[in-house]
C-alpha cells in the first residue's frame, strides 16, 4: 500500500465527481497516498465560483436517478467537494489541475477552488504516480 | 497474474456493462481473480426487476451504434449478464454492491440479482484489491 | 516504468480522445510502452473514412465547452489523430482494435486508419499488458 493511488478526473458531472470522492476518502483513511489530476470538465467543476454549483448528472441517470441523488442531499449527504476536504485533513491527498486543460479552459490559478494544490503537466503526473494504480474517472 | 483485477463499474448502459462483462471473463478465462464492485447506476442495472431490461446505450452511440448493437442481439449475442454468469461458473469472480449506492437508490440485498454475491464499503473494496490493478468503468 | 501502460479505449468522443492521446504521448516520451485496445465507439473513431471528422464531445461539455475546443482548433492545436502519430514515432506504441467491436461495426482491417497495427482478443491483450496499469477511457 505504499504506491500512491492516481485518479485522473476528466468527468465533471456531480455523480462521478462524488465517486472519485470516495474512492479518494477511502484510499486517504487507509494511509495510501492519493494523486488527483484534473481534465476537461472535471477541472471546470473546480474552478472557485463554481464548485458548489449543481454539476449536473451522467445522461444515464434519469429522473428516477436525479430525484435520488436531490434526496440524499436534502438529507444532509457531504458533497463531493466537503468529502474531499475532509480527505486532505487526513492527509496524503495532492489535487493538481492538467496545464492542458488550464489552456484550454483560459483559467489562472487564482480561478480554482483552494482544494487545487497546483497546475502540472502530465510528465510530472505519471512521475509522481509511479508504479501506484492509474484510474480514469 | 496472482493479483486480481479490479473493476469499479459505475455507468449502466448496456455497451459498457458489456464491454466489463467482456474484460471478466477475460480475466477469469487467464485464471485472474477479479472483484466487481457495483455504483450508482451499474448497481441499478443489477437488479432482479431490471437486469434483463434495455439498459440504453452512451449517448454517443447514435442511431448507427443501436443498430449494430440490436443485430447483434438478434442474432444471439451472450447478454452482459449472461456473459458475468458463464465467467462467474469459472470461478474467482466475486461481484460486490457498494454501500453508499445501496443507500442512495433505497435498495436492499434482496432487492439484487443472484449474481450480486454482498455489499460492501470502499474500505472493503479496497483491502481485497491489494496490489491488484484498479479499472473504473 | 518496465511495465506497459495499457489503455482500453470505449469512447468515440474528440475530448475522451484527446485525453487518452495524450495520455499515451506523455507516456511514450518517458520510454513507456503503451498498448491502446480499441472497443466500440473509439473504435469506430478510427475507421479510415472517418477519423478526421468531427466526433462531438460528451455530453456534459455544454455550448462552452465547445466553444473552448472549437477555439484551441482554430489556435492549431494537433487533433488527438496527430497526436498519436507523434506518439508512435517516439516508438513503443501499439495500437490493436478489440476483435468483438469489430465484428459488432462490421469492420475489417482495411477499414481502419493506419495507426491502428492489428486486431487482437481480450485474451492476448491481457497477456500484452503483464502486470502494467490497466485504464478504461
Amino acid at each position: 500500500m505504499d504506491e500512491p493511488l492516481n485518479l485522473v478526473l476528466f468527468s465533471g458531472t456531480d455523480d462521478k465527481l462524488q465517486a472519485a470522492a470516495v474512492m479518494t476518502a477511502g484510499a486517504a483513511a487507509l494511509g495510501k497516498p492519493v494523486n488527483v489530476f484534473l481534465q476537461y470538465w472535471a477541472l471546470d467543476a473546480f474552478r472557485a465560483d463554481r464548485i458548489a454549483h449543481d454539476h449536473g448528472l451522467a445522461p444515464e441517470a434519469g429522473e428516477d436517478g436525479r430525484l435520488a441523488v436531490q434526496a440524499l442531499r436534502a438529507a444532509g449527504q457531504a458533497s463531493w467537494a466537503e468529502t474531499l476536504r475532509q480527505a486532505k485533513e487526513l492527509g496524503g491527498v495532492d489535487i493538481q489541475a492538467c496545464s492542458l486543460s488550464m489552456d484550454l479552459l483560459h483559467l489562472n490559478p487564482t480561478d480554482l477552488d483552494p482544494l487545487v494544490d497546483g497546475v502540472e503537466g502530465v510528465t510530472a503526473f505519471y512521475l509522481n504516480a509511479g508504479e501506484g494504480q492509474v484510474v480514469f474517472i
